[in-house]
């Protein structure tokens, strides 16, 4: 949050993933898949809850450093349709934009119409907020530099400073004709299928390490960063 | 919630009010009648927070108990027109209550189509709940027994043990009527205007005291108890 209150960029949504908060409940209770059996719901329950207390610890951090931060709970007006979000009424999300306000959303455990319930991931609710909100820039904070050639853990791997859309492309069809998950980006692939569409819209997407000081801040203001600027 | 862990009733959605967490707050930056300057934005956010700090307590204590609550947050999904909810979309709250869980709900700051923002009452938006989805009952605790005939701190006040809507009617009017505020019946005219459509709907309303043990969940459960028990 310091990282936001230091670009001093005014006008930006900011979305949250489940971290250690949502995502080792969503695991026990394999809520991605949707619904199963009834042993689930408290699963669902204490995942949402866990999603609001870490939205919580956030939105109090953000508040601390006198950013008006004001959470929208992305499931209480968002449902999906196998796992993907259909409709979206971003309405209340534009009037606290237009107050200059910066609205607070995350990845959630949400309903869904056909599997009862399923995951919406930070990284598809993002990318439809860029795109419906036609966003300047779409930032991406990850905990490795950015996008890498090949799995980031491996030390031969080289990060990829400027992506265009055919090279996502690319690397989206080489992990999804490989018998086994080749893992090329470590857990890239996921955000680069999210990213397609955000990119094509000619929206910049720029995929960074937040846990590197003054990174955030400078792509938030449209400096050079460390990073992979993905582009048309 | 252990009384409504204690009633065994399933079906039913929750909501609570603002308490000491957000009243101080709405008052200190005036944002019941909606926007007038910049200087109350960090207000609208800090309100924002506190309701959703008394959620997460609310929450907890819920989820401690084994009840399959989940929070809805009202203002990531509801706007008014000049303070009063016109359209509601209730079809994550009713996919909630398919799932036999309860949705938590609370009065908030919402925003508002002319007035920018206000306070959106937990009243209200019981009252148009229990409306729309067709309950059986309304329960309303509050820190008094019921209805008076008088100021409850009038030792000579007497409890009203049964209401029609003719004698809710009766009450709002003269409140309405008198010069300055009689104050009929302590805060409860307020809510006494919103439930009359409610009560004209045939659902049943009580209104009784929430901090006496046992009292919220013999009414659950449909049992007599001390209270006001209002019906067309």
């Amino acid at each position: 949050m310091e990282e936001i209150r230091s670009s001093q960029v005014e006008s930006m949504v900011v979305v949250h993933g489940g971290g250690s908060f949502g995502h080792p409940l969503a695991k026990k209770y394999r809520l991605s898949d949707g619904y199963v059996n009834d042993s689930q719901l408290i699963g669902f329950a204490e995942t949402r809850q866990a999603m609001m207390k870490l939205n919580k610890i956030i939105l109090d951090s953000a508040m601390n450093r006198q950013l008006r931060c004001v959470s929208v709970q992305p499931s209480a007006f968002i449902r999906t349709r196998n796992k993907r979000i259909e409709e979206i009424d971003l309405g209340i999300v534009r009037n606290i934009l237009d107050l200059s306000m910066i609205p607070l959303m995350f990845g959630d455990v949400v309903l869904d119409q056909e599997l009862k319930f399923c995951i919406l991931s930070g990284d598809q609710l993002t990318s439809r907020l860029a795109m419906e909100l036609e966003a300047k820039r779409m930032i991406l904070a990850t905990n490795v530099d950015g996008v890498f050639d090949s799995n980031p853990k491996n030390p031969e791997a080289k990060l990829m400073k400027r992506m265009t859309i055919q090279d996502v492309k690319n690397l989206v069809e080489i992990e999804a004709e490989s018998d086994q998950s080749v893992d090329v980006t470590g857990e890239m692939i996921g955000k680069m299928r999210e990213i397609l569409p955000v990119v094509e819209k000619g929206i910049q997407v720029i995929v960074l390490n937040g846990r590197m000081p003054g990174r955030i801040s400078m792509a938030l203001s449209g400096k050079r960063v460390i990073g992979t600027t993905i582009e048309k």
